[in-house]
């Protein structure tokens, strides 16, 4: 006679299957998803609002953002952008679970591109599927150089990292060859681009990247339909 | 009859009564400590390596750093500083049975200083007490003044708040009076300091109110002895 023992799953599953459902409903409605990970002060903000206002002649844009103050939203709804406000309750992540209960509070079918702004941390963001298409790291020169060095799994599962503040980088004496080298170990061949919201010095490269993977989508759920 | 129920502590106490063992120790052998916390890039080595070139004639100083890789201990080590890596394994904050743990690897009857460098993280250190003297948190003026109206809880806990980075004031556009505003609503009179690892401004106002301290807890163990 044989006893099965049951076997506690991976904590991380329960998070892993809300992302799967996450990901069906987005696919199913035509949207196109990123999640925006970087340290407090990175830039995940600037970095959406130039992103939202370079795009939004072009893409129905909504944003739900990670926090536990709106002050980062009052400026997209001011522009008429759909956002939502996950309260995270001084959380340092958000989970999949979280962006699932706050789906309801925004129209899918009526958004080509949906945003995610994550807490302001480089660990714990990391650990937790949400369930987009894209994982959007971004570092800043005033952060250092040596910082895929240190913040190695952040690095590792970045889908495109942005370098931010590049207009800062002489002054900083950024090292960009070893923060290059880090990447280059940790994520060979991850989409990579400097730039600087304050300049707008390299943003374009990112723009470009980015409607031609919204527009791929776009097209395949038309074809689908 | 009447039946005990046994209650389920707080998770956080079973840190907080080894944090303090930890204040215990340190005392009893006249060690002086603080805790570094920043976001990534926000100057906690900087920060430690200026305060320790500073004060290293005057007094006796150890170093432990919680990262997964050393790199900021090699500059410590060569200068004959005791360093200990407590390695987080990709945690994302020291609690006090990492610290305790690694209180062996220094002898404490040797020191008069230890600066205990926390994981880079706005969020989660601060839930956890490590039995030190010293919450010290650093800012930093390329994060953006909005930073303690976003991450409260760090701010709230801290002891000394250190504003680094001062020397990219004015270029950022920084608004410290909005910063200020924030920190006194959250945490009135706390030690404040202004200053730039880079140039070294406001750097002695900070060593100064330090060494106060440190002298005040090295004379009370002399007293006591």
């Amino acid at each position: 006679m044989s006893t099965n023992i049951p076997i506690v799953e991976n904590i991380l599953n329960a998070n892993d299957l809300l992302a799967g459902q996450i990901h069906d409903r987005l696919e199913r409605a035509g949207v196109f998803s990123f999640n925006v990970m970087a340290s407090p002060g990175g830039g995940k903000t600037s970095t959406i609002l130039r992103t939202v206002r370079t795009l939004m002649g072009e893409f129905r844009v909504g944003v739900m953002d990670g926090d536990i103050v709106p002050i980062d939203l009052e400026e997209l709804a001011k522009m008429g952008i759909p956002v939502s406000l996950i309260n995270t309750g001084g959380n340092c992540h958000l989970d999949a679970n979280m962006v699932i209960g706050a789906l309801p509070t925004l129209d899918l079918n009526a958004l080509d591109l949906l945003i995610i702004e994550n807490v302001g941390n480089l660990v714990c963001p990391a650990a937790f599927k949400l369930g987009v298409d894209l994982n959007v790291v971004i570092a800043s020169v005033p952060e250092g150089a040596d910082k895929p060095y240190k913040y190695p799994t952040m690095f590792r599962g970045a889908d495109v990292l942005l370098l931010n503040k590049m207009d800062l980088c002489e002054y900083q004496g950024f090292d960009l060859e070893y923060f290059k080298h880090g990447i280059e170990v940790l994520n060979p061949g991850v989409a990579f681009f400097p730039l600087s919201c304050r300049t707008g010095e390299g943003f374009d490269a990112w723009i470009d990247w980015l409607r031609a993977k919204i527009k791929t989508r776009s097209a395949a759920t038309h074809v689908g339909q």
